[in-house]
């Protein structure tokens, strides 16, 4: 069965992973026929973010302890991935992947990315295996790789960023994604732009097909 | 448009709503051509659970702020529900319900019922509208009415303690519904049974087609 590895960064779009599009890829994972393990950093989120107000909140949140919630329990520290154990790696977006896993939110094509983020992210490339990304999640590939072709939909400041990066970035609407087949990455808009959660879960599923076909390519 | 409001009681199957349930039932009023409106009540979490260990954190959370993580911030408090402005209710589940939306995890039969939640389902039911409830939530119905036909599952104590309440408990497999159609109340076990994320998308879907088939009726 093919496995794969999908890293979330938090459980929340405004300080962590965007919840519908990190469902819904577990979903078109499960619908695929193929199996999921998530994956997270052990690190103190950027910030904790009332979702209601917009406001931060005086507290503190570890990235994989609160990614557990999304995963029922059911993850594992980022740093004890294996590429060589897994078929495939996939992000789903929201702004942890832009807080926590990289500081891309702040910084722009500047910003550092976590270590095991890049460390995971380098050995599945460099074993020729797929990776899948959505949202804002292909800014962080964008700062890792520097060299391939992705879409965060159509918002041109972050593609101009990304392109700073020397990557190509390629406009996309609803459901649409983006192959890089030589880098075998995998992206998708998703909430880059003003989506329904219907149409989010059609661009899970693409994103997800996709990088499984290439599992086998 | 046929507008359902959708009651959440936190974010994580341990101490809030259960993540998938609660999206995947969302996709389901959307892929349904309705639309939804998240609600849930204004009140201290029972508690917060690390969902990697286990354990009882020491942290104080709000059920409403929490709730509107899976909103994307679009929630509003349970006590501003209105049952004459929507066409339907529904629940999903997660320990939240037996916890927060009542206390049904600690007392079973015994419980109590949030004022806020027990005035939405009176108001609602007495309205002639549909009702869906998913996994544990069934229970909190069970001890608002007393007397409906109602699903979750296989577990004997569970369903046990809803015939102590006056219901009759049916039986269901993956995917399955039980529908009240007196009481116009739709049911579905999903994580009350050892399911995959396909069989909730597949429960939560044939409920909300249910509760909304019911909103013609």
């Amino acid at each position: 069965m093919t496995k794969v590895a999908v890293v979330l960064s938090g459980c929340g779009v405004f300080d962590g992973a965007e919840i519908h599009e990190s469902v819904l890829t577990l979903l078109a994972i499960e619908r695929a026929g193929a199996s999921y393990q998530c994956f997270a950093p052990d690190m103190e989120q950027h910030h904790v973010i009332n979702h209601m107000t917009g406001d931060e909140m005086d507290e503190k949140r570890n990235v994989l302890v609160e990614s557990s919630r999304i995963a029922r329990g059911d993850i594992k520290p980022l740093a004890e991935y294996k590429a060589d154990e897994f078929d495939a790696l996939v992000l789903p977006g929201g702004f942890g992947a832009a807080k926590n896993l990289s500081s891309f939110a702040f910084e722009g094509a500047d910003c550092t990315v976590n270590g095991d983020v890049e460390t995971a992210l380098k050995a599945t490339r460099t074993a020729a295996k797929p990776i899948g990304a959505l949202c804002i999640s292909p800014a962080v590939l964008a700062k890792v790789f520097g060299d391939v072709t992705l879409t965060i939909g159509q918002d041109e400041g972050t593609a101009q960023a990304i392109e700073k990066l020397g990557c190509t970035h390629a406009p996309t609407n609803h459901g649409e994604i983006t192959v890089d087949q030589a880098a075998k990455v995998v992206t998708t808009p998703c909430y880059m732009l003003d989506a329904n959660i219907a149409q989010i879960a059609e661009g899970a599923q693409a994103c997800v097909d996709e990088v499984i076909k290439l599992t086998k390519a």
